[in-house]
């Protein structure tokens, strides 16, 4: 339940970690709290502060409560041990380093007993941006790619922007909402014209543009002020037009460049440094290339369309394969599927 | 359970389907028979002669009873009747366009009622070689690929033999002794030097190779003598070494060709008329290509491994995903995995 209500925070809370508190006494619950936007309370705080007699009561709660002082709340163990509260059954500890198990052994010189590893599994994955970046102050990598059956990102004459399906397509602009920030390459841009939002599906990511020589033309949808964009080019771009481009708000990090490949391991800890805790990378293979090279993908996202491009120009030509199924064979997938039907 | 005894006879009976049979009277099965071998007797006539008395009773069959001459054993539609069973209940009909419906009609006319349609879909994937067979006269092709996550079947240097998991090739080995022919391209000879047989997974399919040009060395696996072997070649082929092979039992096809490539309809034609009726497409990309652009792939099998190439020399060097998942988003298939974990 705790892992229920810190979902409610998704998209609102980075680069904060999403968190549930649920307090029980007697098996019942007394109340519920979850960190509901960054800045505001913590899960703990809020679930106390709905609790009329929380002595004697158990603390439910995803990941380990906060200790430390130098961030925009005051911590939560100090509130716990005033609570008298007993105890405190918790996920995860604190997945940095630094501080990690601090605040249990707090409780536990306060005569509160801890119980970790509950549903970790769970807890890891719901903040799996959060702990990349509290230990690393670089945003986790989501790597999103559309293929077909057999592998292609696009047919020969590129016609392919709409490889994947509605509900896919759904999905990824949900996956953006929840995201702190989308990164594609300037030949997307200049390709599709993206627009790069969450199409209304919540919030929208900031917007990253990997754009070497600084060719991104004014008129594009990037630019259009809905959301902050920022363009990482290499240091020798075009001065004027990098100045035009900041006087209309577009954040510029420039970045060193090895044979025309930006540093992106350097983009990932400048954008950790703005509190970017997620990026999606959305670009097309080279985009995806230059990421898995430098090992710097934590996750991918695939999704595979049922279709066979097989060298066509157009998708209209692309094979559908029919009643398609897939199953786990060992460590393989394998897809069956029907032609001719 | 006609069609569990059906599935006996798989890789035994082709180009015959499978065909099992069950009689029930009262509730209780009286006797079960399949089709075990091509020239054996029919499921239908293995059911009736274990039965002691079948009068009035049900006879469950997955395919309409044949009621033909032309064929190795008596029709046996004539022996149901005599048999004075009540009711004969049948997946689906004879898919042979020309006596489609007509068993069906002797039943009848002879007061044996008739129930069409019981798990039509089970019974046409059961044999739907056959079904594509009897229609065409050319065999059921099955096009098997084995892909990285990111749609690459090797790595720049080509060491990708193995690919897929050992489970994969298993599921191959078994596919292969239940298909009546196999098909690679001369590239994949040349390269791979395979045997092409079920490796010890049951009875070894007609080895097919495409060789335009007759490159096929003498010292390669697939003319070892193990199994049946036919080469497909251009008419302008070196006729001696083409008389060579002859010698040593090689059969020789040749077919008109344009541009380098090999007219494969005529090939799937000419396999037919020797009673292939299904063929497993194992060739590298190229022989994919072909035969997709020609749009004679009836079933994809693609084994997808959880590993991204991605431009790599070696497969030792591709990225392996972890904790990898698949779920299906309205018409495509997400999967989702992580990297350095």
């Amino acid at each position: 339940m705790a892992i229920e209500l810190a979902k409610k925070g998704m998209g609102k809370v980075s680069p904060n970690p999403m968190v549930g508190c649920v307090i029980v006494k007697n098996g019942k619950i007394l109340s519920r709290g979850y960190h509901k936007y960054f800045g505001g309370n913590h899960a703990e705080v809020e679930a106390l502060k709905k609790c009329k007699n929380p002595k004697g009561a158990t603390m439910y709660v995803n990941l380990e409560p906060c200790c430390h002082y130098n961030k925009k709340t005051p911590p939560c163990v100090p509130q716990i041990i005033n609570s008298d509260i007993k105890k405190v059954v918790i996920s995860i500890k604190d997945p940095n380093p630094a501080v990690s198990g601090k605040a249990i052994l707090q409780l536990n010189e306060n005569n509160i007993s801890c119980k970790v590893g509950i549903l970790p599994n769970e807890a890891k994955k719901l903040n799996e941006s959060y702990i990349k970046y509290i230990k690393t102050k670089m945003p986790f990598v989501i790597l999103k790619m559309a293929y077909s059956l057999d592998g292609k990102t696009k047919t020969k004459t590129g016609d392919s922007k709409w490889i994947s399906c509605g509900k896919s397509r759904d999905i990824v602009h949900k996956l953006r909402s929840r995201t702190d920030a989308i990164l594609v390459g300037i030949n997307t841009v200049l390709k599709d014209n993206p627009k790069l939002t969450s199409h209304g599906k919540g919030r929208n990511p900031i917007r990253v543009i990997l754009d070497t020589r600084l060719k991104i033309p004014f008129s594009t949808n990037v630019l259009n002020g809905k959301s902050k964009t920022i363009i990482a080019i290499s240091k020798n771009s075009d001065k004027t037009k990098k100045e035009k481009l900041k006087k209309i708000g577009i954040e510029i990090i420039e970045l060193p460049s090895k044979s025309n490949f930006l540093d992106i391991k350097k983009l990932l800890v400048e954008l950790g440094k703005t509190g970017i805790s997620s990026l999606l990378v959305e670009g097309g293979e080279t985009i995806a290339q230059s990421f898995l090279r430098e090992k710097l993908v934590d996750k991918i996202m695939f999704f595979v369309c049922p279709k066979i491009i097989n060298g066509m120009k157009y998708m209209k030509n692309a094979a559908a394969v029919k009643n398609i199924s897939v199953k786990k064979i060992e460590n393989d997938f394998l897809f069956e599927g029907y032609l001719n039907v």
